[in-house]
């Protein structure tokens, strides 16, 4: 098994000058894995947070290229991580080898794919507008911007993606493509898969010879709340429950410079089942849809926890149908305790609920996550209550039987920010609900068509966000290229000489990027 | 006189529901201009919250090219506004008529510029990533990425740009441009010019046969709580002081659902004088900033308020010079009453600071404000004392004498974050203070060199912004198109069929747009 040494990550060096001790755990068992780890304490957080922001001035003003290098070189000791890595994240997390295989090769592509953002350079912004040195009534100077890294970036990992969303995963690699150094915040569900993965990129950090303190990571519980009140730290990436979101939130509102927040949280992803498609296909959309909720037990930010269908004798026959093909649903280990006891907890809120009937599902009880089948009346959508707003995270979802298809609009109106929606439709559906997509696009931060949402494409078009609470800010998303743009802030030069200008905005365009040059985008020199 | 009805504007339609009357004022001699305004009831805030919330699904939804013939039909009417609109715009504010017409011009000339984005369509980010149904070990569905408008913004106008930072200013256009409906409002330092300026949106909207309710203005004191809390707005840009800014923003963050605020708040924009420019033109350099520091009585967000020089004969002949230029400066009229008691109070601050040597300028009494040269130790800017970090808006400003470079680079980076810093030197200095760009642009949000900050151009490439506290946040700018970025957000498509999606992301590229299509810039079809 790998040597695990449980310090905290300090500016290069390894730290443990705490006392409190936390322990990794063997999700699939409950019981101590043989690793510990030294809870760091409040100054170990200020000297971390103290690092980034040493290192900040140097890591930013590296070239791309030379950003682009660390990030390659970190997908490439990804890629190393073999068979031994492979089992301890399971052994942590209790989710099967090859979707951690598959997450493994998701997480360095996705530092391979902001590498290629870097030497892309549409992220600068580059803008430049020449001198009208003979304008009247007075003469304009010569204005550029580009755009450079915000600072230095805490970030919270999640639990469901230990690789992906997490020590190495999308924020951490969008922050340090901005030019941001990272202090992360080891989750306590995988804290060893954590070392591992920090480990890595230390290596990939001294390999491509980039700053000391560059990453950054601290275990422990309660120290998330130093590090966000931390003066050093300049913008948030979090991916968790809305609870502990708004939590974050509310005090980087709070500090005396508030610093922006990126905290993806609570989403149901409404599917909307068209009458055409349960008509011609009814069996492979419950087939497709029964696996998309119980995939990876359910345990996705994009699981489907909200399936809405107009009244029909086809409805009611495709909910007799999921119900029974969830009967025959396996129950399936969950990431750790909380998770499960979240879980049940809500189960527990569904089946008490007087609005809500329970349709298929044996007892939740054990330590296994049984998957479970409800319906609610529509009512509960269209007067807000809050037991179908919440997120219940496991392999669990809820039908909704709307009467006709202005109360489908209203039901839809009356729903919360979501990351996702999906519409399952045919042609003649599409015609005939044509709005959907118009109020949909309000509502969500993506829309599926004839597809489930359970997987989250790595590229230039995604987006992994939405408004509220789906997440903090819709304006951002922590999944494909544009995460970056979370982390950059523009700067514009007035009459400066060519010699004094970043590379980006040189007259003779020496990085040969493409900039909006007096209004029109263009490669050339100027 | 024009006639002002002064009622508020809701839905397309006036509204005077309340009983509480407010009025404008002569700027010059403080007397109640014959104009009264019915300060918005609380329902009334509540139904223009609701007009511009019932209208975004229409508005947003209109081509781009129909909100391009809005904003240039509104430049239109601005430009139409004569002279007795611009008489009075001077009596509220005291401003001088060339003043004006000038400003009127900006405005007009930026919801063209925003017109033009419209057209342009980078506005959109759009983003295509085809579908790669052969992939292993999974296929790539066919991914579409475009931005829409938030949804209503609240904007709140500032008094020292009656035109470009208030009714139809920078952040209307902007919020029209990206699709969201606008509930402005009207700052209580020119409400007749705000109702004239309504006038000219409501004619434009009619004319181009815009929704009614895309613009709704309220008056009063106490209403803009009101606003920010309600329910349906979406986002906020807001002009003014810190302490404001800071409310909004906090009000903002602690709703049910936190919304984003943009505000630009406060700003003392240092200037740095290098040894070489004192030895070949401290006189020019002399003239040039006291120009700048009393231009327009000092009422600029950007006003240079902190003059920074290395200890020498020269510098302190430098002061001496300025020093005696001040004295020759005129007192002048300030926007009204509450800005000259601030700044009075901002001078007793300074001339009460045992750090603080008072250089120039006569006693502040009477009303208008008297120009006013301070020196402060250096001691105060490296041990952060507030003093020298708090805007004093008005003729006014502080030098600093640093004993050598060290001691600049320390002050520099003891600052808080800014709207702009400058540089004034020759070319000799620039290779001896080479890292000074590096180390300002962590600082603010547009350096100059040798220039004067007073002035903003209105373009691509400009950003009015900067970190915390001269704006909320430093990823935005208030001034120039890249404004337009504070009220969109992406949305995904995933696996629609091209009759379904947004021209904007139609394979044929109807509009014509500049996309990212599967990592490439490109205006073909796909």
């Amino acid at each position: 098994m790998p040597t695990i040494i449980g310090h905290n990550y300090i500016a290069g060096q390894r730290s443990a000058a705490g006392n409190i001790i936390v322990n990794s755990v063997d999700a699939s068992t409950g019981e101590n894995l043989p690793y510990s780890f030294y809870q760091a304490t409040l100054e170990e957080v200020d000297a971390a947070a103290k690092a980034a922001a040493a290192v900040y001035p140097t890591y930013r003003n590296l070239s791309a290229e030379r950003r682009a290098q660390f990030l390659d070189a970190i997908a490439d000791e990804l890629d190393l991580l073999g068979d031994a890595f492979v089992a301890l994240v399971c052994r942590e997390t209790a989710l099967p080898a090859a979707r951690i295989q598959g997450e493994r090769g998701r997480t360095s592509g996705q530092m391979r794919l902001f590498a290629k953002v870097l030497r892309r350079g549409d992220f600068y912004g580059a803008r430049i507008d020449q001198a009208l040195p003979d304008r009247q009534p007075l003469p304009r100077p010569d204005l550029r911007q580009y755009r450079i890294g915000l600072g230095p970036v805490a970030v919270f990992g999640a639990s469901n993606f230990p690789l992906a969303f997490s020590t190495a995963g999308g924020d951490t690699a969008s922050a340090l493509a901005a030019g941001c150094p990272v202090v992360f915040k080891a989750h306590s569900g995988h804290m060893a898969t954590a070392e591992l993965v920090a480990d890595a990129i230390i290596r990939a950090a001294e390999k491509t010879a980039m700053p000391a303190g560059v990453f950054n990571m601290i275990y422990g519980g309660g120290v998330g709340e130093a590090l966000v009140k931390h003066p050093a730290i300049q913008a948030v990436g979090f991916t968790g429950s809305l609870k502990g979101g708004r939590a974050l939130c509310d005090m980087a509102a709070a500090r005396p410079q508030p610093i922006p927040v990126f905290a993806e949280m609570s989403s149901i992803n409404p599917v909307i089942l068209l009458p055409e498609a349960l008509e011609v296909r009814a069996e492979s959309v419950a087939r497709d849809l029964t696996a998309s909720v119980v995939q990876g037990c359910g345990q996705f930010c994009t699981n489907p926890g909200l399936v809405i269908g107009i009244r029909s004798p086809q409805f009611s026959a495709f909910v007799q149908q999921v119900a029974g093909l969830m009967e025959d649903q396996p129950a399936q280990t969950m990431l750790n305790a909380g998770t499960l006891s979240s879980y049940g907890k809500g189960l527990q809120k569904l089946l008490a609920h007087p609005g809500i009937q329970h349709l298929a599902g044996s007892p939740q009880q054990g330590n296994q996550a049984r998957p479970q089948l409800f319906k609610a009346d529509v009512g509960l959508l269209l007067d807000g209550d809050e037991v179908l707003q919440e997120e219940v995270f496991g392999p669990t979802t809820v039908f909704v039987e709307v009467a006709d298809h202005a109360q489908l609009n209203a039901a839809l109106n009356a729903l919360h920010g979501q990351l996702t929606a999906t519409i399952i439709g045919e042609p003649a559906d599409f015609e005939r609900f044509g709005e959907l997509t118009t109020l949909l696009e309000q509502k969500v931060g993506r829309i599926l068509l004839n597809g489930y949402p359970t997987g989250v494409e790595v590229c230039d078009s995604m987006v992994h966000g939405g408004p509220y609470p789906a997440t903090s800010d819709a304006r951002g998303t922590s999944v494909g290229t544009l995460a970056i743009d979370r982390f950059l802030r523009p700067v514009c030069f007035q009459n400066y000489p060519d010699s004094l200008l970043p590379d980006a905005l040189k007259a003779a365009n020496p990085l040969g990027i493409s900039r909006l040059v007096n209004g029109q985008a263009t490669r050339e020199a100027q």
